[in-house]
């Protein structure tokens, strides 16, 4: 099976079936499939050939679907861009992506606008909207124009790339992670088995399409026949409305999303009892903050983890074990990213790839066939990263007897403080049981003395203005060794990923910047 | 992924989860594997090797599952038999299938004691029981003497016999379909993306484990680490009984066992609450038996269709479309059989191998990994079935616009009674052995209880107007398994084409309209 067997599939099967809901517009998959043809042999009139690349720059919805399918339909391999990206960085990447063409959503002309001139290879920009614009291709005329019968298809290769996802520039420049034909379709079959997916199911699209988070789901979702739903970009409200009207059954989600929802006073005024699986990533969610949302959406949250170098899942928890109400065991294993998802082997090792035993730190491995194929024209990085066999992801972790997975942190944001590892997730955690806390995120702050120390920032939930640091480091002393302490605390809003995910790596560069 | 994989992989992150229930007996996962590892020593200790043949002869029990995880670890092939064959037929098979060790149930000894002079490779018999016996390794005797540390654990390939599966020979001789771990993995993983097992089901085991309709199974749930419930054989009291004892979630059952519950009075005094999925095969239900199974189940039963050649699903029915209050279209779907499974194409073809239009008789053709290597030294029946890259099944069907199946003929001429098939070649052979017969027929004649049975239609030669349908049948029973021999005979001249060929059509015809 291949990724353009998965519309195929289900045209054959259900093509009267609604496919899909994006505001007004709604789709049967017979109708998507005219459409993804359509496009496909539009792509192809324009003169792209099989194995040309081509890239994406927008907000959520149908048509960025349409993209992914369409590029699997007519041989072309799709990069997908960060839509909070520097216009030099998405420069960067459209260069270095040797990318043909762009498709992108109207909110991103004024990006293209600045780096037109230096694009080097590209040499058609479609404006994935409903109208045009001078110098792009309007999109919906471009299908309308098309000739779907001229339709050239070549075969494709398990091994043959298909995505270029760009990730990282928190460590310099972006890297491309080169997933084939058998990660994507590895990473589909594992998270139908991962969360149990069939063809009842209502997707919300709610976390960004160019990540690795959602896309995945425009391929499993239409593999089952299944009903996708797009919001152009996660709001709390809307996205209960949604799931209130369209009876929306799963999606996936970052803590941060949950927890604007759970700050949302009128979240409990919304239906949300057709969800049946509520997976969320990127980063771990404190205990208490899991309950709250387990009180909201029901005993249906799976924590998956995963990196985009995985396509991307590799663990995820399973419902035996996360009860709220259970013992002790069961409290703890809430803080668990699970256990190795089937059809994917994931170990915690020490530096010599030996593993770990339960409860000591090491890195976390793991091989599948869901393991990228390497970093585009970065064969040093790919041999760090692939070596013996196993990709080795960076994240820090500990296992426990029965292979349960607890992330302790990233490689990079351990802070090593007097020669003591301090992962900032465990000062994290406690921050976020002090009551006035909406968000917190420890990073590491250089220092003469112990060479690095904690250092909190903190957003306060409205109305706990009066919540001073001295009050936050007193409550922490409380709660864990002094050595973990934050040394210094900072109030206000965090920076955050178009992901959700909070950029640590900008907190470090205000951390560095602070003055007693 | 190989089978050995899936108990391992149960063990390291379930080890202490139960695994099974049967009678008294009570496992872990971690017990479970130690036994599996002690039996595959043992069986090596015997001086079996990589690659070696073992026959499996019993009714179902946990130590069934066990033989099948340790033939897995050990690295033998396993030939599981039919317990309803006549003894002559179990000789052909250990004799054809070339096995090294037989491990038989305590019901089976007699049977062992008819036919062991005839054996010819046979070296080792293991009673499959607590029990010893003489001239009988006791298997639980060779579990306490093992040495797990010293089995040997060769790489399996992609492409290896694992298991030899004896069918019902429409030549007269059984033949033995030939799995690949490949084709069992297959199964495994389009198994539980099909019905969406998880690791909080509870399986019930009440098709006989000889089957494919249960064995795979013994691996799918092991792999998701969810747990096993034994029956011995199928009793509907029993069944239901076990369903309400062990919170039960899901089973596969031939429509006969749904019948037997059906007709049992205090069906309805049980509590079958904890029932997520009943899927049923082997042959299709009555849309209005299927509306009272229903009715006490709840909206969980799917049909499913396959064959041991395809290790066996190949199409299944969704909860999406099989409502029993819905429009006329919903009710026609209840004798559908489903769609293809994600993993599998499945056509309906013409005799020149193209797709029919909607409502044309073709038939079923498949491909997908878990379609089988082939016959058991049956290169010809091989090349038969395997041409131009699809399966070829043998079953006659109708597909509708969106690729609903609908089985017209199971197989031509095949007779399905209680759930087990009966090839009609294979009776007439035997009745063409009789001195008396100059032609026969067998079709199938409808029935309440067996859903059929076969119906013997015999043409007597000159001078034998003497005997009599009694003894034709107790000449049958001599020559084959009870459920095959004839219930009717009827003489008299057959019907047949201008070129001489038997019109079986017209016989089913008559068949049905037999008074007793």
């Amino acid at each position: 099976m291949f990724l353009h067997d998965m519309l195929d599939r289900a045209t054959r099967l259900w093509g009267n079936a609604p496919a899909l809901a994006d505001g007004a517009v709604r789709l049967t998959y017979r109708e998507l499939d005219d459409r993804v043809h359509r496009l496909a042999a539009a792509l192809q009139g324009l003169g792209l050939v099989h194995g040309d690349h081509i890239a994406v720059l927008s907000l959520n919805g149908f048509r960025y679907m349409e993209v992914y399918l369409a590029a699997a339909l007519g041989g072309f391999v799709v990069a997908p861009v960060n839509t909070r990206l520097h216009p030099l960085e998405v420069e960067f990447i459209l260069n270095d992506g040797e990318i043909k063409a762009l498709l992108l959503g109207s909110a991103f002309v004024p990006v293209l606008e600045q780096i037109k001139g230096n694009l080097k290879r590209i040499r058609h920009f479609v404006l994935m909207a409903e109208e045009a614009a001078p110098d792009l291709y309007a999109y919906e005329q471009l299908l309308a124009d098309a000739d779907p019968t001229r339709l050239e298809q070549r075969p494709w290769r398990e091994e043959d790339l298909v995505h270029l996802c760009y990730t990282g520039g928190t460590t310099g420049l972006p890297k491309g992670v080169m997933l084939s034909q058998r990660n994507v379709v590895a990473n589909v079959h594992h998270a139908i088995q991962m969360a149990g997916f069939n063809e009842r199911d209502v997707w919300l699209h709610a976390a960004p399409m160019f990540h690795l988070a959602d896309s995945w789901a425009c391929f499993a979702l239409t593999l089952l026949g299944a009903f996708h739903v797009f919001m152009e970009a996660f709001q709390p409200a809307q996205a209960l409305e949604l799931i209130q009207r369209h009876r929306v059954t799963a999606s996936l989600w970052v803590p941060t999303m949950i927890n604007s929802v759970l700050a949302l006073p009128e979240a409990r005024t919304f239906d949300l009892s057709s969800m049946r699986r509520l997976v969320y990533g990127a980063s771990p969610m404190p205990p208490e903050r899991l309950k709250e949302a387990i009180a909201l959406f029901g005993d249906i949250l799976l924590q998956a983890y995963g990196q985009t170098e995985s396509a991307p899942f590799l663990t995820c928890t399973t419902l035996r074990g996360t009860r709220p109400g259970g013992d002790a065991r069961d409290i703890r294993r809430l803080a668990s990213c699970g256990q190795e998802i089937v059809g994917v082997e994931v170990r915690v090792v020490d530096d010599a790839d030996r593993p770990v035993r339960p409860g000591e730190v090491g890195e976390i491995v793991a091989r599948g066939a869901n393991v990228m194929l390497g970093y585009w024209k970065r064969p040093e990085e790919t041999a760090a990263a692939l070596r013996n066999g196993w990709l080795h992801t960076g994240d820090l972790a500990t296992i426990d007897e029965e292979n349960h997975i607890y992330i302790v942190d990233r490689a990079k944001d351990m802070i090593i403080t007097g020669g003591e590892n301090v992962y900032s997730t465990e000062v994290e955690n406690a921050l976020y049981r002090h009551p006035a806390v909406l968000e917190a995120a420890v990073v590491a702050r250089p220092d003469e003395k112990w060479g690095e120390t904690p250092c909190a920032f903190v957003d306060l939930k409205d109305g706990a203005d009066g919540v001073t640091a001295e009050q936050i480091i007193a409550f922490c002393r409380d709660h864990m060794a002094h050595f973990k302490v934050p040394r210094s605390v900072v109030f206000g809003p965090l920076p955050k990923t178009s992901t959700g995910k909070i950029q640590k790596f900008a907190l470090r560069d205000r951390a560095r910047e602070l003055r007693d």
